[in-house]
């Protein structure tokens, strides 16, 4: 399968001694910020598996500083792909992803306490099969910061053309993962970035920047994708799910004609249906709908009509513990990512550099970010007609970024089905449905993930892994 | 609200002394078989509520000996409703509705083995706020039996008359529930007798048949209404679970014009679909679509075309054991049914007569029974212009009866929406919706049991209680 790929090791080679001194003195002071990190505050014992955390700027005076934690494949680092991944938000931290979704560690919830959390493994972190960059990205996330106030106003394109600068200085600065099968990926918001950096990879790769990048393909889980009809979808899946009634559906869409984000509000009986959908599902637990909602947020956001993915922990962390009476959280267990974030050791263990930031959150809902791309629709169009491979995840249960939705603008590419709708297994149970379309060169794989919520891996994990794990390895499903 | 019931305490007390003696008599040979029952092998202690078994005979010369476990209010059990529960099947025990719905008994799973059951209390127990017959019907079903091989041949029809007449005669001999709100209660295959029973028990009341029975309504859980319409009402349900693409369902619903259960065979279009269709559900855990699987019945059902709600436990209880690898399943709970009731202990605690049975089932699959009733909707029609009140919910996760089925028969009913879909309560998280319906005197709920399966009380034990203490007190779910 290698074969396919645009360029060979014989190429990288190549090019390789005869720009290497100039390409290296740019990264100077990124290779002086390097660090491999063998224990960690939280976990006992050295860390079992290899990882890195470092800096690397980008920008003309590399006046924006992108934070990135890099752990290496726990099977075989030199044949497994490298993945860049890309936690939504924007603004939600690699860390979050790392933590909560798919990396090696995650909180022992049951051994931690609210000023000591504690890590353990997780046996399912993709980390199994390949090699991940997590990174803080756009500026301003995570341990991510700017030099300058000016750097830290980016918006959708800047940044995804800073990711691509990260990401060629990262593999320089890494040659033994120069001819690593590399993958974009990323989940919820991050539909917007990641096909814009597969693009930029591909267009860079096109005019012979170097170093040239093995582009596989993208990874997206319960992408935002359009930014209207991804979240007017929320209202199709409602029905779907039982959360409203056949007859507030048929209404709401006869009297809306489609648009329950941005009603026309002299529109009265749309207006009206959709203060009665609100009232259904204002107390849904948005990501997955069948746990329990324990937002505290107030005024609470409108449910359906506005992008409130971060919204779901925006709980005091000094007020709320994890012992509060009424049923058990997921937001209770982002709690310790504050806390042990935070902690004076463990960003000294991390080498995060002192001053750069005075408080890490695990979604920085204060970016001076504008999003300035609708939808990436024409971006995943532009890239069928090119020798990649995209895979799309959707946990079934997830109303932020519905899997009807995602169904539906993938139909819009007009690919030929290969392989159609069909049940895959972990376990010998069903864990999904797997449809794989085809166009020329180029596949989609979109899978549901049953049960699974916004961030699939997060509630799924097993499930998530073997599909990654196959996915890379050219298998079925 | 009790002063809109059809028989005062005063006409009963009226009417009680001049027929007493005759009844009485009738009832002899049941008065000998009612037994208090203390404590129970394998619960710790003696039983912390009132539990009474007992047989009544039915029929010309009481050939039929119908079982029944009753269970006092553990509130008032001189105010609180008396509800007579009829578990589904047909054929199931009486026995499982208590220990895995609504009895204050279950299995303590952690702590029992292969061959020792252990019980325990069950918190949400629906005899915390009724009283509740739980009748082994129809004869059969587990341990009731007749004395005739004839008399073993009922259906739906006769098989609710008995039901009726087991009633009268179970509460002339209890006659400190004869002024108690009665309500006929049930799941699953059940929703084909009760409304009978319901009909049964209002025509006697009408021609004045003794006792009068206080009658305020009836009470059903994911019923099969209809046994076309409520199985091809699966396909729908798989298509909103996400568990069949829209390009197939719609395709479906063109080829097979509505009909899945009884398609036309000479249908090719449609019958391939149904393949397809079938392929994409033959591995799902009907009862809850995002349980674990793990029918071992051999071939396998036709999961869309069949009526197989009792399929999903037939496993080999000599073979199987709560230890085989893989992931858990409700199935193995079940077992410990069998080992339990079967126990001659056990048997000898409950009174069971001895020799009337060889085996107990949890669910008998080789009744002498004739499903002789296509459909309920004309019962409950009938049911509406009358004074009663019906509770119909419906585990929302569930696709052996799914509640799009379930929605759509309450519609075709036309009655007035008093109350539309809204979101109820239940530790200020939502635990399903209600709508509530009423015709003149006549008043129907139709709640939906968030992430519920088929017995929703099974899945969602506190929610349900919730749900029922609620409606029975008359206030809003």
């Amino acid at each position: 399968m290698n074969s396919s790929s645009s360029y060979s090791i014989t190429q990288i080679t190549m090019w390789w001694p005869s720009v290497v001194v100039v390409l290296l003195l740019q990264i100077s002071n990124l290779v002086a910020s390097q660090s491999i990190i063998n224990t960690l505050p939280g976990f006992t014992g050295e860390l079992p598996f290899k990882l890195e955390t470092g800096y690397i700027g980008v920008g003309e005076l590399d006046e924006v500083q992108l934070f990135y934690y890099f752990i290496e494949s726990e099977r075989s680092p030199k044949d497994d792909p490298l993945v860049l991944w890309l936690t939504g938000g924007p603004g939600c931290s690699a860390l979050s992803g790392l933590l909560y979704e798919i990396g090696p560690l995650t909180f022992n919830y049951a051994n931690s306490s609210g000023n000591k959390p504690t890590l353990e493994l997780n046996p399912y972190s993709w980390t199994k099969v390949a090699n991940i960059i997590f990174l803080d990205s756009p500026v301003g996330t995570g341990f991510s910061y700017a030099t300058t106030w000016e750097a830290y106003n980016v918006n959708d394109t800047s940044s995804a053309a800073q990711t691509y600068e990260f990401l060629r200085k990262w593999v320089l600065a890494h040659s033994m993962f120069l001819s690593n099968p590399l993958y974009i990926a990323g989940d919820s918001y991050s539909g917007i970035p990641v096909p814009i950096v597969v693009q930029e990879v591909s267009n860079g790769n096109e005019i012979g920047h170097l170093p040239p990048l093995i582009l596989k393909g993208l990874v997206l889980g319960n992408p935002l994708t359009h930014r209207i009809f991804d979240l007017d979808a929320r209202l199709k899946f409602a029905h779907r799910m039982a959360l409203i009634s056949d007859r507030l559906y048929e209404s709401t869409k006869r009297n809306c004609k489609g648009e329950y984000i941005y009603p026309d509000p002299s529109n009265a009986k749309c207006i009206e249906d959709l203060q009665v959908v609100e009232e259904c599902v204002s107390n849904i637990f948005d990501n997955q709908i069948l746990e329990p909602n324990c937002a505290t947020q107030s005024p609470k956001p409108n449910k359906l009509r506005e992008w409130s993915v971060l919204g779901d922990d925006f709980i005091d962390i000094h007020t709320s513990t994890p012992q509060v009476p009424g049923p058990w959280c997921r937001n209770y267990n982002y709690l310790y990512s504050y806390v042990w974030a935070n902690d004076k050791t463990v960003q000294e263990a991390l080498h995060i550099r002192e001053g750069t930031k005075t408080e890490w959150d695990r979604c920085n809902k204060s970016l001076a970010y504008t999003e300035n791309v609708i939808t990436s629709i024409d971006y995943h169009r532009n890239l069928t007609k090119k020798d990649l491979r995209a895979l799309v995840y959707s946990g079934d249960h997830d109303m932020t970024i519905p899997y009807v939705g995602t169904e539906e603008w993938i139909e819009t590419l007009d690919l030929s089905i290969e392989d159609d709708w069909r049940p895959w297994f972990v376990d010998g149970q069903i864990a999904g449905y797997v449809t794989i379309f085809t166009e020329e060169k180029y596949s989609l794989t979109f899978t549901t993930i049953k049960g699974g919520g916004h961030t699939a891996p997060e509630y799924k994990p097993k499930e998530c892994l073997a599909m990654i794990d196959r996915w890379f390895s050219y298998y079925f499903l």
